[in-house]
């Protein structure tokens, strides 16, 4: 066990979301009661507002992502907890254009609800919401069909291709239907070799032996549905490959590969994978059109990562590469 | 223990390397034998190349900083290895300006060495160098008087603000002599609450207790001179602010403050340690006038922080917020 650095009796993410609109006070703005941020610099074109939101301790995932060619606002809740509707109403009101707003939402019970009940009341309000719901993660394909598979990585490549295109000046449904296909289009896997530890109490959220692995792992600290002996890397790289392949609806051979470090991977390994990945794709199955390797969707400090491919088609590719000012998303040039 | 995701019979630092020359292709270019990394995009004006290099596991120094504004090369070590003195003699030749190369060195033996050693050969070549040592760590302040204090994360500093000077057409000793103020005003304490674990065994540098905090460690699992209690966080950060403190060297209220993620430590902690760090120095002790937060030099996973000061004198700020194109630093907007 290791535990954080953290403030006793303060809630973690309400330290680390005012730290983080200080460090980045010319590109956020800071809300506290009811908490939310908002980006200052916001494209002109837009006549729809980007929101999103979710639990803490998948930083940078939201916040980092604030600013133009991105999100408008987000609702961060507690550590691996929904933000409260709240939250999401009011950060929605600061932030919607002409033609309303879009929820970029992950699919889970809090979130589907808390922000359910936002769009309800911006809607009394008269103000135009859709919803995006990113639903990647394949480890929860059939394990919880009640609630479908769960959102993780994706939604990195939802909110920057969402933003960019909301930087044109599309509509609201327009950017409603962009965001379903772009969520249909990209299938996610994590694994994990270390859980990660509680903020609270600096213990581990499950143990594992050194020679196992958890297959299928979400980001919150649940357990995967399989705990397997772990396999060379490169087996490893080829069976997630191709449950990925199995599991990703057809279309253009023109991929986005993520490899997403889940909290406590070095780079070394992040880069190690990718370049592991794409020699494999690049082999025949598919061409590598773009790409991201980093910690930009973790649960807080566990030691895995996941592998996310989406299948890029029209102009995607150009939405990807578009500029965004953000406090974590890549420029332009360091996408590749 | 947790087994890191590498290749079996691979040096883990040749993978990485691999991986992020494919990753930031735009940007940089990679030469394996020997193995070093040059900036594709690199500002006319420069009199003078930059390179550094040092041991792999402290990602993304330095090649995250390959581009323009900052480093025009750089030579990687194996993990917590100094680099053979041939890459850095080739990485320098690649880069070498009109007025030859500075050589931007950690203060440690073994690239003290190998930096030396590439130097006489730059020199018997005709190419002029000047070296910049980094050694900003007061945990080995007295302890190892043979060496010296070790260059940390102060680096990132130098490395920015070099960059950016040499961006404006300095010459070789002008720059040669910023380098060294830079890191005579910078000076940098760390620590931690797990030990980095093995690359190749999945074990920990040293085990610590729950409530055990190692006070004053350095980047490469070394353990520090002293395993305190932990104290509270508030009680911790003000202790750590005395020490750099008294340390600092006299001159302007004007700081630069990093607060530097050590691998294995979450954004929210680091993002909550800046903003508690920021409010302690404005309530009267200093300004605030530049600021990074995040995983900028760690010690591949371990679970601490340092913090880094650095009094910024004359056109510094400007230097600091010059832009940067590299796949790590932030864009200028995000600085603040």
């Amino acid at each position: 066990m290791s535990r954080a650095f953290v403030f006793d009796g303060e809630d973690p993410a309400l330290g680390g979301t005012r730290g983080f609109a200080r460090a980045h006070r010319g590109l956020v703005e800071l809300t506290e009661d009811p908490l939310f941020l908002t980006a200052r610099d916001r494209s002109e074109a837009r006549r729809v507002g980007i929101v999103s939101g979710g639990g803490s301790g998948h930083e940078p995932l939201h916040a980092g992502f604030l600013g133009r060619g991105m999100l408008d606002a987000v609702a961060p809740g507690r550590v691996f907890a929904s933000p409260h509707n709240r939250q999401v109403y009011e950060a929605s009101k600061a932030v919607a254009r002409t033609d309303g707003v879009v929820h970029v939402v992950k699919n889970y019970t809090g979130d589907r609800i808390n922000f359910g009940i936002a769009a309800e009341r911006l809607r009394n309000d008269g103000i135009e919401v859709r919803r995006v719901l990113v639903d990647d993660d394949l480890a929860t394909d059939s394990a919880d069909t009640a609630t479908g598979r769960r959102g993780t990585a994706a939604t990195v490549v939802v909110e920057k291709l969402l933003g960019a295109a909301a930087d044109q000046g599309r509509g609201l449904d327009e950017l409603a239907a962009l965001g379903a296909e772009v969520a249909a289009a990209s299938r996610s896997l994590a694994v994990a070799a270390r859980a990660q530890t509680s903020l609270q109490t600096g213990l581990y959220a499950f143990d594992l032996g050194p020679d196992d692995l958890e297959y299928g792992v979400g980001i919150h600290g649940e357990r995967a549905a399989r705990t397997v002996r772990r396999p060379p890397l490169g087996e490893l790289l080829d069976r997630m490959l191709d449950r990925i392949f199995a599991a990703l609806p057809t279309g253009p051979d023109d991929l986005l590969v993520l490899v997403n470090g889940l909290g406590g991977t070095t780079r070394l390994e992040l880069y190690g994978i990718f370049d592991a990945v794409a020699a494999r794709l690049e082999a025949g199955r598919a061409h590598v059109t773009a790409s991201l390797v980093g910690t930009y969707v973790p649960a807080l400090d566990m030691h895995g990562f996941s592998l996310t491919l989406t299948r890029l088609r029209d102009d995607w590719p150009e939405l990807w590469a578009a500029p965004a000012l953000t406090p974590a998303f890549p420029t332009k040039e360091a996408l590749g």
